[in-house]
């Protein structure tokens, strides 16, 4: 076979665990991509055919491209000014006639024209790609209303074509009550359900669709049971961002609609946790969201390993709660907040991610999946998570060039 | 006059506090450098004289150049092994017979050339210049020989001639107890005040002498005052990792010597930090420390404010306790952990940082200083706290280039 590229001199983590290792690590490895996929993957001395063109990487570390698969990366404006009030001990209140709050987003962005959203994401989407970062989700959110929202996500369609990314968008329509629905928020669950989800559908600009059920300020299970059945009768796949701030049976809810994923889940009950890996529902940690709001109360990552969850970990990206455009960094607050190993924290980039956004095309090294890599320069993987704040990333490779 | 250089439009964040703004921001300010010394700082319409050279900084905001007052930037080998091993439950134990520890840093080390530390430090210097420092501090420590730590120092010492950069080195010879010393934690420290500090000075290789006291795992406070009163007959100031993990009458201790300043102090007492404040010696606060090593008690900052005490942050970038070569990040957890507001946590980059170190000629954005700048792609001085694991400098000068 003719390869058309070969990467040599290269350190492996494929991410398929092999012989006790779970990393599946090769050292002196070597992968080859043919038409934009992996075509063969092992050690140097094994590599059969030819290539077009060979890469040497001088001993880096070569991961499978890592995948955020939780971000609010469209918005407009920024929070640091409330930021600032609250740490000179500014109420809420005082925080909200300021404007500030998550209705700031929500207004700010709902000025803002496609092409605003869109550079304004650029620079959050650059320093992601320059970890190494290959596929990202994207909510919306942040409209609440159908325009905005289908504006924030054809925004979001739009960042393939200026960056090398891979897009999965979801509909995040149910994360607040917007100002025009105060006080009635069944109302306008009913409303997202009966109107806003078909519609984002039909113009096909969304790949899932999420909700935020919480409560006392979120969706009710009730609630977001409407919007999810609306997701089933236009065929979309659901996610919810679950049980982050108190157990609302947000994790038993996801696992009943065999839910990609069920997010955050600090406060997921082991029973929760068991529906949902019965379910397929990939767990998806976000540290950097429990360490901004200074959440003491620990996701049950022992009831996960027991019930054979799958984790994920993300940025959660996002203005209000975890202004953190760092994978990496999640890595590390994956390991020293919530105890994940080493291999857990890795999956939960790669391998996890991936089927947290439904996508079997990626997440490991091997042959028939896309090539989407990450290059390190670091002398084991462990590095990626031992380290805070440094980004070792020595470049990205994706669908084979 | 006529300046060699002058910076225009910018916004300042000057960190000399006026109108009750303690940042001393000028909107659409203007900088102007003579010597590599700050000539002029002003608003872009009061600004006098001609310049040889303009620079348009297009809306960016320019701080003093940021200074990490605490590092342990030279270092050979790294902990990443034992930071995996730790998370799959490996006790104290296991590490140390797999090679772990802090005696594993001291053995690699011991075994580094010189040539080899200072290729060692430089990615992690890289990583903090790329953030807009100008001027850092680091310590010996993990080499408690003589012939090592004096090699550390000489390897911190090349480091300004390889980059822009301003540097302080302290000597940690009292850092922990060398295996060839061990159970003779006293001999030790006699050797250290005895033999240690005495040669370094001769050599004229330390700006200060630092050490670690703490009753359990270091020094007592007895043996910290041999090795002070050796700084002080060799005419060298002193710092103190003090009261990190319990009260030991660190901060007192730091006070009593006059010390630039007492590090960590998690652990001291209101009376601690008042005696700090009289004597004037900065407390530094390493938040990074404090999150990896998953410390639950704060620094007492109420008690901090209510004396008066200069505030500092920095890394403490080290291999063990805290691998974190960002000080953009140490402001993020100084705020989201500590409560720091975003003027402590700016002040503790900058001037409060500068004093930590005893250097009166920088820190602030005033006629005079060094002009040292960093400048930043940012709408509000308060972004600079509010991101999490993003880097928004745009460049940096040193001594007005
Ligand atoms: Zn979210
Ligand atoms: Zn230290």
């Amino acid at each position: 076979m003719i390869f058309d590229r070969v990467w040599l001199d290269a350190n492996l983590c494929t991410m398929v665990p092999r012989d006790g290792d779970p990393l599946g690590a090769i050292e002196d490895g070597a992968i080859a991509a043919k038409d934009g996929r992996i075509a063969w993957v092992g050690r140097r001395a094994d590599l059969p055919g030819q290539a077009a063109e060979t890469r040497a990487c001088d001993g880096a570390w070569i991961l499978p491209g890592l995948i955020d698969c939780h971000t609010h990366l469209v918005f407009a404006g920024d929070r640091a000014r409330e930021f600032e009030m609250r740490l000179e001990g500014a109420s809420y209140e005082a925080i909200a006639k300021a404007g500030g709050g998550i209705l700031s987003t929500v207004r700010a962005t709902r000025d803002a024209s496609e092409d605003a959203l869109v550079n304004a994401a650029l620079p959050r989407l650059d320093q992601l790609l320059a970890e190494g970062v290959t596929t990202i989700e994207v909510k919306s959110g942040y409209g609440l209303d159908l325009a905005t929202e289908a504006r924030m996500l054809r925004a979001a369609r739009r960042l393939p074509g200026l960056r090398d990314v891979s897009l999965q968008t979801s509909l995040l329509a149910a994360h607040a009550t917007p100002p025009d629905y105060a006080g009635r928020t069944a109302d306008y669950a009913r409303h997202v359900a009966e109107d806003i989800v078909p519609a984002i559908a039909a113009e096909n600009l969304a790949d899932a669709v999420d909700a935020f059920t919480d409560s006392a300020i979120g969706f009710t299970a009730e609630q977001t049971a409407w919007v999810f059945d609306a997701a089933q009768r236009a065929g979309l796949r659901t996610k919810l961002h679950a049980d982050q701030l108190r157990d609302d049976g947000g994790a038993a809810l996801a696992a009943r609609y065999g839910a990609l994923s069920a997010d955050h889940i600090e406060y997921a009950s082991p029973e929760g946790i068991a529906a949902m890996a019965r379910a397929g529902t990939v767990g998806v940690l976000l540290p950097g969201a429990f360490y901004f709001i200074r959440e003491t109360h620990f996701p049950d990552v022992a009831a996960m390993r027991a019930a054979g969850l799958r984790m994920a970990l993300a940025t959660d990206l996002n203005p209000g709660s975890c202004p953190a455009p760092s994978l990496l960094l999640m890595l590390n607050m994956g390991c020293t907040l919530f105890r994940l190993t080493v291999a857990e924290a890795l999956a939960g980039v790669t391998t996890h991610a991936a089927a947290a956004l439904g996508l079997a095309d990626r997440g490991a090294l091997a042959p028939g999946l896309r090539c989407d890599l990450a290059l390190y320069g670091i002398s084991r993987p462990a590095e990626l998570c031992y380290w805070i704040g440094r980004n070792p990333c020595l470049g990205r490779v994706v669908a084979g060039r």
